[in-house]
C-alpha cells in the first residue's frame, strides 16, 4: 500500500461525484470490476499511479447531507448496483462526513473571505488524513460561460487580488474553487464546461504557483463518438456536408442543460471540436434536451451526411445510448491519479490530457486516436 | 507533365473497375472534383506520386466488350453522374479498346499458359504506351479462400512450377493474374478478398523478385466504421460485449456473395479485425444479405452492447448508407499511385497500407487512427 | 373520356406543385405509374372520380415563369425522373402558359381587388377550357397563423365584407384565395397549414355557399408515421412517456420553416393529433431543422419511449427518410379528384378526408386506419 | 368479487409463464400498475371480463420447482421489479405448489397416459379451488411445425384415438395439453408458434366439444410494429420493394429459436403476414439471432425500401428495444380472460383474437387497427 493521496470533489453530491464515490469503493470492496478505468491499461498504469486503495475522498456541495440519498436514487435509477449499497454503508457515511458545505454564488459570502475557508478546508482534509497530496475535481453543476475583459479581474491576477480585497466577488463559482485549491497547493481537474481553470488569470495563478491542472469537460457521449469518426472521414477525404446532433438527458445535469443560459457553455464546447478534426465548419442542427423520462441516461442521436468520389452522396447515423454517470465517472478517477502523479512530478500548467476532454486545455488536437497517443506517451515519459 | 505510369485492372468492367476508370477520366477532364481521394492530402502526396494525369487504363475481364455498357448502367443508378459520360465517351471507348480477355477459372486454358498469355498483355501494354511501369490492381469478384496445403503448388515455387509444366492448373485465379503480373515484373494490389497475392507461394516469389505488392480487401463500409470505432471501446476500457453487423447489399458484388462459398471468404475477413482490436472474441451475428432493390448501395446496420464501469449496460447502433463502388473506386486510384511509386523506390514485400485494407498483409494492425499514421510516416520516408 | 375538369395550383411553382403538374403529365403519358395514388385503391375509385387524363392544370403564383425552370432543378435533384422532361416539354409550357400572378402580401393590393382579380382569373379558366367544374389547392408557402377575434373580419362575413370594401386588407394571402374561389363556386383543398379555410368566417361563407372543402395540411413524413404508430401504444395500453420528434429538410419548404414563425404553425398542427391518439399529453422535444444539404429530402427521426406491464422501459426509434414533394403530389391529386366528386355530389362543408391531413377538418380523429375506413365508407356512399 | 377461475399455464416456469404469474399478483396487490392490460380498455372491458382478483393460477411445466428462482432471474435481470418479490413470496410458493409435471417428449410416457393425466390434473385444479372454469393458455418453449398427412392421426380423430390407444405418440406436445384440455371441457389459448390446437385433428375435436379456443403466437414485437406499419404503406399505395427484418435476443426463447428447427416455425409465422398485408411478396432477408448479451430483451432491427410516385426511392427503419416478456405476460392475462368469457357465452370455434397473435386462426386479416375493431365488436357483442 503506497502513501494516502486525497479527491476532493467539488459537487460531491451530484450523479457524477457519488457515482465516482460509490464506484471507487466498490471496486476497492472487490464488488466491481474495472471496466471503464482507463488507468488499468498497461500503458497509462506505466506512469506509476497511486492505487485505488489509497484514495481517501471528500468534497464540496451545497448541501452535503445528500450523498447517500443520492446513492439510493442512482441505484434505483440503474446507475449503480442496489446489491452493492449496505456493504458501502458505513464507508459512505465516511465519505459524507468529509464533505464541507461549498460556495454558493447566490449567497452573500464575498469570494476573498470564500476562497480562505475553502482552502482551509483542503488543508484541513489533507491534514487530517495524512495525506500526500490532495486533488481537486470539480464535477459541479454547469456555469454559463464568463465575460472575460482584457486587463480586468478575470486576466490581471493584481486586479483580481485588489478586487477580492476589496469584497468583490468578480468570478463564476467554479473559478472560487479553483483558487481555493491553487492557495492550498493542490492540482486541479476541471470536468465542467464552467470556466474554472481556463481563467486567463487562473492560468497565470497556476504557471506562478507551478501547479498543474487538467480539462476540461469530460467527454463522454457524442462528443467522443464524434472524436473517433470525424478523423475517418478526414484521412479517407470524404467530405461531410451535415452533422446534425440530436441528445435527449433527463438527470440533474439534464435539467441544469434546460437553462439555454447554462446550455450555450455546453454546445459551444461541442461545436468546435467537429471543425478543428474535419478542416472546416459544418451546418447541422445540434440540439440538447431534457426529457425527464431519460433519468440517468443519454440518448445522442447523429446523422452525417457526406459526399463521395464523383459527388456521390452517403449517410451516417449513429444512436448512442449512455449511462453518463458511469461513463463519467472512472474519467474522474483516472484524471485523479494522472494529475496526482503529474503534482508528484512537478508538472505543471496544462497536462495533456485531451483524451478525456471535449474541451482540451492547451491543444487543438480532437481526434481520439492522437490523445490516446499523446496521453500514452505522457504516461511513458512520466513513469521512465 | 511526370512520365506515363500503367494501372491494369484485373476486373475491369466490374462496378469498381468502371468507376474507377470513369473517375480518373473525369477528374483528369476536370468534370469531378478530387473528393474521396486520399493522395490528395499533402502527408501522402509527399511521397512524390504520379499525377492522375499520367496514368493509362487497361485491364484484364472475362467479357471485354461491356465497360461502356457498364458505366452507363452505373450512371442509371446514380453511382457516376449521368451527365459526364458524353463528355468522356471517346477516352471511354479508348479503355475499352485496351482490355484484354482474362483468364477464365471455368475454361480449359492451363494456368501454365494462362501466366504466360496475361504476362504478355501486360508487357505488350507497357511497351506499347511508353509506360515506365504498371500495378495491376485486382478488382476483380471475390473467389473463396484457398486451401494451403504445406509443401503443397501453393506453398512452394518448385512445386508450382513443376505443375504449371504439368499443364496442371492448381492456382485460384486471382493468383493467376498475380503471377502473371511478377512474371511481367509488374507490382500489385488486391482490393478483393480473393487469395491473389497472399498465398505463400506469390509471398515467396514477389519476395524473390524484389517486387512490393498490397491487400487486401479495401475497406469501404461497416470494416471501416469498426476499425474507427473499436479503439475507442478498446481505449476507454469499455468492454464490449456483442456486436451484430447486418449488411445488405444489391449490385454485382452482391450477386456474388449471396453465393455461400463466396461470402464465406468476406465474412472471415471481417471478423478477424475485431477481435484484433479489442482484445478478446466479441459475441455477435454478422450477415450479408444480396438485396438487389438495393442496387450499388449498400446499407449496414450494427449494433453493440457494452458495458461500462459498475456494470452498466449500454449500446451503440449505426446505420451506414454508402455507395461501395464510389467509396472503393478513389482508394484503388490511391493504391496504384502509391505501389507505383514504392516500386520505383525498390520497396519490396507487402507494402503498410493498412489503412486501405479490412486484411492487412503484413501486419496485425487494425485501428485506422494507427494505420493512417504508418501509412503517412511510410509516405514521409519515401518522399524525403 | 369524360368532361374535362380543372385543377388551380396555388404556388403552382413550388416543389409540390411542379411535382404535382409534372406527375399528373407523365402518368398521362404513360412514362410513369400509379405508385403513390390513393385514388388508384378500388375501394377510392368507387367513389367515381375523374381521370386525371380529364385535368386540366392551371394556377397562381408570385413568378409565373418559373415553373419549367422549377421541374428542372428537381429533376436535378432526383424528384422527378430526369428522362421524361423532354417529352413533357410541350405541355409543361402551356401549363405555365395557363398561369396568373397570384396575391402578394408584401405587396399593395388591397385585398377586395385581389379578391376580384383572383376569383376572374378562375372563371376565366374554367370558361376558357369548357371545365365542368374546378377545384382550387393551396400548395403555396406555409403562412403564419392567423390571430382570430371574435366579431372581427376573420370571424364575421359583414365585417369581413366592410373591411375589404373599405380598403382594408385583414386576410391572411391563403384565405384571399379561398375567399376568391368560393367567390367562383370553386370547391378548395388547403394542402398547407396556412389558415386558409379555417378561418370561422370562411367556414361559414363555405356553408352558405353550399361548397365542400378539404384541409389542412398534407400528411406526408413523421405525422404520418404517427398516426400509424400511435394507435399501436393506445390499444396495446403501453404508457408513452417521451416521443422526441426530429425534423430535418431542406428545399423551398425548409428555407420557409427556417423562419421561426412560420415554423410555429407547422409544430402546432404536429403536436396535437399525437395527444388526441394516446389520451394524454407526450412530452418531448420537437424541432423541425432546415438542413439545405438535403434538398428535397427530409429526414425524422423519432424516439419513443414507453413502459409497459411492471413499469419495464422501453423504446422505439423510427427514421424516415422520405422525399416530401413526391409524397405530397400524389395526394395533390387524389384530393383533386375527391374534392371535384364532392362538389358534384353536392356535398358542402369539411370533407372526411383526414387520412390525407395534418390536421383534419371538422374531425378529431388522426389515427390512420380509421381515417382510411371514414374515407373507404364516404367513397363507397357517394358512388353508390 | 366474482367467481373464481383458472389460468392454467403450459410453461409456467418459462419467463412468459413466470411475469404473467408475478404480475397478476402484483397488480392484485396493488404493488403494480395495469399498464398494458387490454382488458383495461372499457371498450374490451365491455365483454363482461372475469377480474384478475378471481385467477387462480396453476400450471405445467417439465421441472416444476423453479418458478421461484425463475422469478429471482428475471427480478435480476429487470423485467419485473426486484422490490414486488418478497411482499409476493407466499403467493408465489403458493402457485409453485399448484405446478404439476408436464409431459416431456423426449420421455417414455405414451400420450395416451399423458392426455388423461394431464386431463385429471385440470380437473383436480378445478375442482379443488371450486373453480367455475378452466382455461389453459401454452406459454412452453416453441416447437418445430408438424408435418400432417391427409387421413392420418393429426387430421382424423378416429385415427388419432387408435393411434393413441395403440400406445403411440404420434402428436407434437403442444397438441397433447390441448388434447387434455379439450377432454376436461376447457377451453384454450396457445401463445406460442407450436401446432397446439391448430392441428386439424383438434380443430376438428374443439367443434366436436363446442369449445372456444385463440391462437396462435403472441404478436409482441416486430410483427406487432409490421402490422401497424403495412396497412401505411398499403393504403397509400405506396410500394414497398424490401423489408429487412433483423431480431436479436437472449432469454430462454432465443436459446430455444438458436436451434434452426424451432426458428422455422417462428419465421413462417412472422413472414405471411406482411405479404397479406402489402398484398404482393416482399425480398428481404429476416433473421433471428440469439445474443446471449441481450437477456431477456430484444432489439429488433427493421429496414424498409420503398418507391413512391414517379420511382423515387424511400426509406424507413426501426429500432424496437422490448422486454418481451413484459409484453407478452398481460396479454396473457387478456387473453385468459376473453377466452374464459367466449367460454362463459358458449362460443365455440376458433376466436376473433386475431389482434394478439402474429397467426391469427381462422383469419387473414393481419392489420392491427382492423383486429383491434374485430375485438372491439366481439366484446361489444358477447357483453351486450
Ligand atoms: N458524463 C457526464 O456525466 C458528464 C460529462 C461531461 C461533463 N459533465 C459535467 O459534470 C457536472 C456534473 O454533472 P452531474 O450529472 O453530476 O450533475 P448533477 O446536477 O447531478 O450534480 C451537480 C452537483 O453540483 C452541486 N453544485 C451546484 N453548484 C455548486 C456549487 N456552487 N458548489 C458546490 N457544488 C455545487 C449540486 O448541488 C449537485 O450536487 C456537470 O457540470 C456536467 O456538465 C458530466
Ligand atoms: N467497396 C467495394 O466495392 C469493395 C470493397 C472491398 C472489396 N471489393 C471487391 O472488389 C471486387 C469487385 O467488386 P465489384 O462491385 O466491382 O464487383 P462486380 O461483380 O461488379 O465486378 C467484378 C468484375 O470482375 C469480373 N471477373 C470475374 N471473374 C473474373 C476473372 N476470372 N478474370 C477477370 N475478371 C473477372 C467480372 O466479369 C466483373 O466485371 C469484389 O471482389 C469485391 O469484393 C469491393
Ligand atoms: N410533403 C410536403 O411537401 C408537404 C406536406 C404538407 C404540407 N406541405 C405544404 O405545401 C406547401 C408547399 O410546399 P413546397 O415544398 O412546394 O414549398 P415551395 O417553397 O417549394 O413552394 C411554395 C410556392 O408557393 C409560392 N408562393 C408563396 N407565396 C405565395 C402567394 N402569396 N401566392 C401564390 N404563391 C405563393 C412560392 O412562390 C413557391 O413557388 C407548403 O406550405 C408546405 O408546408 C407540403
Ligand atoms: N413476447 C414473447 O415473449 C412471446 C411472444 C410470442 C410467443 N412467445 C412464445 O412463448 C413461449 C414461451 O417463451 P418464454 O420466453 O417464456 O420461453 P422460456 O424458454 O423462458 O420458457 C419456456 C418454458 O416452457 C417449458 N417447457 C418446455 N417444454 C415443455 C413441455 N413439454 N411441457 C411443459 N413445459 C415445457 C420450459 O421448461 C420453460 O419453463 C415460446 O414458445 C415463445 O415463442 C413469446
Ligand atoms: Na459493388
Ligand atoms: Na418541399
Amino acid at each position: 500500500m503506497g502513501r494516502a493521496v486525497g479527491l476532493w470533489l467539488v459537487g460531491a453530491c451530484g450523479s457524477v461525484g457519488v457515482t465516482t464515490t460509490v464506484g471507487a469503493l466498490a471496486v476497492r470492496a472487490g464488488l466491481a470490476g474495472r471496466v471503464g478505468l482507463v488507468a488499468e491499461h498497461p500503458e497509462i498504469a506505466a506512469a506509476g499511479l497511486s492505487s485505488l486503495d489509497d484514495l481517501v475522498i471528500g468534497g464540496h456541495d451545497l448541501d452535503v447531507e445528500t450523498l447517500v440519498k443520492r446513492a439510493e436514487r442512482l441505484a434505483a435509477g440503474g446507475v449503480v448496483p442496489a446489491g452493492i449499497l449496505p456493504a458501502l454503508a458505513g464507508e459512505l457515511a465516511e465519505v459524507e462526513g468529509r464533505l464541507r458545505t461549498g460556495y454558493d454564488p447566490a449567497g452573500e459570502e464575498p469570494q476573498g473571505v470564500a476562497v480562505d475557508r475553502l482552502s482551509a478546508d483542503l488543508v484541513a482534509f489533507r491534514e487530517t488524513h495524512g495525506l500526500e497530496r490532495v486533488v481537486v475535481v470539480d464535477v459541479a453543476s454547469t456555469e454559463p460561460p464568463a465575460e472575460v475583459v482584457a486587463g480586468g479581474p478575470l486576466t490581471d491576477p493584481e486586479v483580481l487580488a485588489a478586487a477580492l480585497a476589496a469584497g468583490e466577488s468578480p468570478l463564476p463559482a467554479s473559478s472560487v474553487y479553483v483558487l481555493a485549491a491553487y492557495r492550498a497547493g493542490c492540482p486541479v481537474v476541471s470536468f465542467t464546461p464552467s470556466p474554472g481553470p481556463r481563467l486567463p488569470v487562473l492560468v497565470t495563478l497556476a504557471e506562478q504557483a507551478g501547479l498543474p491542472w487538467a480539462g476540461s469537460d469530460g467527454k463522454t457521449g457524442e462528443t467522443l463518438l464524434k472524436s473517433a469518426l470525424a478523423p475517418m472521414f478526414a484521412t479517407r477525404a470524404l467530405q461531410v456536408n451535415a452533422w446534425a446532433s440530436y441528445n435527449m438527458l433527463g438527470g440533474g445535469d439534464g435539467a441544469t442543460l434546460a437553462d439555454p443560459d447554462n446550455a450555450r457553455s455546453k454546445l459551444v464546447t461541442k461545436a468546435q471540436g467537429l471543425e478543428a478534426m474535419l478542416g472546416h465548419p459544418v451546418e447541422g442542427p445540434m440540439h440538447i434536451d431534457y426529457v425527464p423520462d431519460h433519468g440517468d441516461w443519454k440518448t445522442a442521436i447523429d446523422h452525417v451526411s457526406f459526399e463521395g468520389f464523383l459527388g456521390v452522396r452517403m449517410s451516417l447515423q449513429f444512436t448512442w445510448n449512455g449511462c453518463d454517470s458511469a461513463l463519467a465517472a472512472p474519467l474522474v478517477l483516472d484524471l485523479a491519479r494522472l494529475t496526482l502523479r503529474a503534482h508528484q512530478a512537478d508538472e505543471s500548467g496544462p497536462l495533456p490530457f485531451g483524451f478525456f476532454f471535449k474541451d482540451p486545455a492547451g491543444s487543438t488536437e480532437h481526434r481520439l486516436g492522437t490523445q490516446w497517443e499523446e496521453l500514452v506517451a505522457w504516461c511513458g515519459r512520466v513513469g521512465a
